[in-house]
């Protein structure tokens, strides 16, 4: 018999639903906004999103004809998780502090449920049918408005002894004296992401370097520095390459304590292609002494990769 | 019946070997020079030192009646080794490649043998009876004329994908220019090590900085550094602030990705003890954003760990 999983990826904005055979092949998926209903305030129970959540969980089973063939949930939650015991420990962006979110939902499909925190289920996916397909000693990076990274070692993914591992946005550059969101001073994510990479282009159009990026209108985002960098812009590209040489020397220490096999550079920022990896690689060949040097490769799946990983990390824990 | 374990830590210049009791208690060790017969060229087969230490783990065994009552034997080799083949890949210091250096020992002995890299004996033995006990997410590092880390994950010992996890010493230092023994520039151990120790010291002389350093005859080395600093002397004190405000932001780096209970300062330079870890606890206060901070401390078992170590891997992999 077919069975089922259902993935979900939860964001800061939408939720997205996915339908999975158990080989991971996408039967359809549906979108609905992320509800805080109580946001900023916390609340360990948003009882409200995780009952419009089930439903239309199950409106997707029921519309593609899936009742009783769904065996599992996977949920990727942003924010500090514990897989073991489903709860969300701590979500700033969703106002969730505590929450028994595997449980909630589990008493609400009456289906096994497992949760994991949004990048790890994200590597998941990378892992499950993208580019670490096969490979068992992963690092794989989200780089969005933020920055954060999934570990996988020896097959396993790495949580930390308190769900904090990967959360390398945090780890201070040397010489960097931006202020971060969460208030200190250097963190690597006001360099190497899609923000930090808006700020040094927004610095550079300031200091009155010659730019195509002058010409445009408004505030100028990543993407517009990356379509500059095709054209050939220096400013754009020297943006890139000062983000990758942050990114890679923090990528090098990361490689010569635990060894993995590939780097997948994710999230939004992946479209930059070889403008970000070519310099990381450049770092490896000159400081790395280990005659095997990881794999440097963007993710494959895109927006798709927490998906997948979702109902990855379900069929992984259940079956 | 008691049951019996043997221990082996090969050094440079030392070999130890220890009889155990399957808790861990130390019957009675000895030490032998550890052979290097064809040292600097490389073998696949040191014939000779292999003879000599199981004929002395042999004597051991018999001198403290112990005939039939060993179970398996552990073994810490210092340089890159598989420790699921039992294969030595690489070891500099004495000469090795790609010696089966388990087989070789289990058929002259007729015992399981198991060996890994020194550094990762050397925390197993911490976690076992020393800083690390009870704890599942450990950072040890071996700080001596070089240095390494063993990185423990949910209870397992990490080597990496390539054998290669906690060859942290050659991560490169930002502002470091100091010639590595492997001849790369600005490595970490040019800095986190008795050697750098030594040199840092012997440069702030050279400069005219004002110690009674300045009086020692010889060459300074890293305990005399850690003398004058229970005395108050603040050119040593500033020298091992610095090495260990470069070991801090690396720790803190590593500390983001994996995220242990325990950091534990090993090796001789340990020492130094609050010298070394308080400037690495206030870098942890300043910028690491978990609540929960690892714990930092120094190794509890001095030369015994890598020796109790390799026992604990021979009772954790036989039993």
């Amino acid at each position: 018999m077919i069975k089922g999983i259902v993935g979900v990826d939860i964001g800061g904005t939408n939720t997205v639903i996915g339908l999975f055979n158990q080989d991971l092949t996408l039967l359809e998926k549906k979108s609905l906004p992320t509800l805080k209903p109580n946001f900023p305030a916390k609340t360990n129970k948003p009882v409200e999103f995780l009952d419009e959540l089930a439903e239309e969980i199950n409106a997707l089973i029921v519309k593609n004809d899936y009742q009783n063939k769904v065996e599992c949930v996977g949920i990727g939650v942003p924010g500090i998780v514990n897989p073991e015991s489903g709860i969300v420990i701590n979500a700033v962006n969703l106002g969730y502090q505590d929450v028994p979110f595997a449980e909630e939902m589990k008493s609400r499909l009456a289906l096994p449920t497992f949760i994991d925190n949004d990048v790890r289920t994200y590597t998941r996916g990378e892992v499950a049918v993208g580019a670490g397909a096969g490979l068992e000693n992963v690092i794989c990076l989200t780089l969005g408005t933020g920055m954060a990274a999934g570990i996988m070692i020896d097959g396993k993914m790495i949580p930390g002894a308190n769900y904090f591992a990967g959360e390398i946005g945090h780890d201070p550059v040397p010489g960097n004296d931006t202020v971060c969101n969460c208030g200190n001073i250097g963190c690597l994510e006001t360099i190497a992401s899609a923000s930090g990479i808006a700020r040094l282009a927004k610095q550079a159009i300031q200091l009155g370097k010659p730019t195509i990026l002058n010409g445009l209108a408004g505030e100028i985002n990543a993407k517009e520095v990356y379509e500059a960098s095709v054209k050939g812009d220096q400013v754009a590209i020297e943006v890139f390459k000062e983000v990758a040489t942050t990114l890679g020397f923090k990528l090098l220490s990361a490689t010569y304590l635990v060894n993995p096999e590939v780097i997948i550079i994710g999230g939004g920022v992946a479209a930059a292609g070889h403008f970000i990896t070519d310099p990381i690689k450049e770092i490896f060949e000159k400081y790395y002494i280990n005659e095997k040097k990881p794999l440097i490769v963007t993710g494959e799946l895109g927006d798709s990769a927490g998906l997948i990983g979702a109902a990855s990390l379900a069929r992984a824990k259940h079956f």
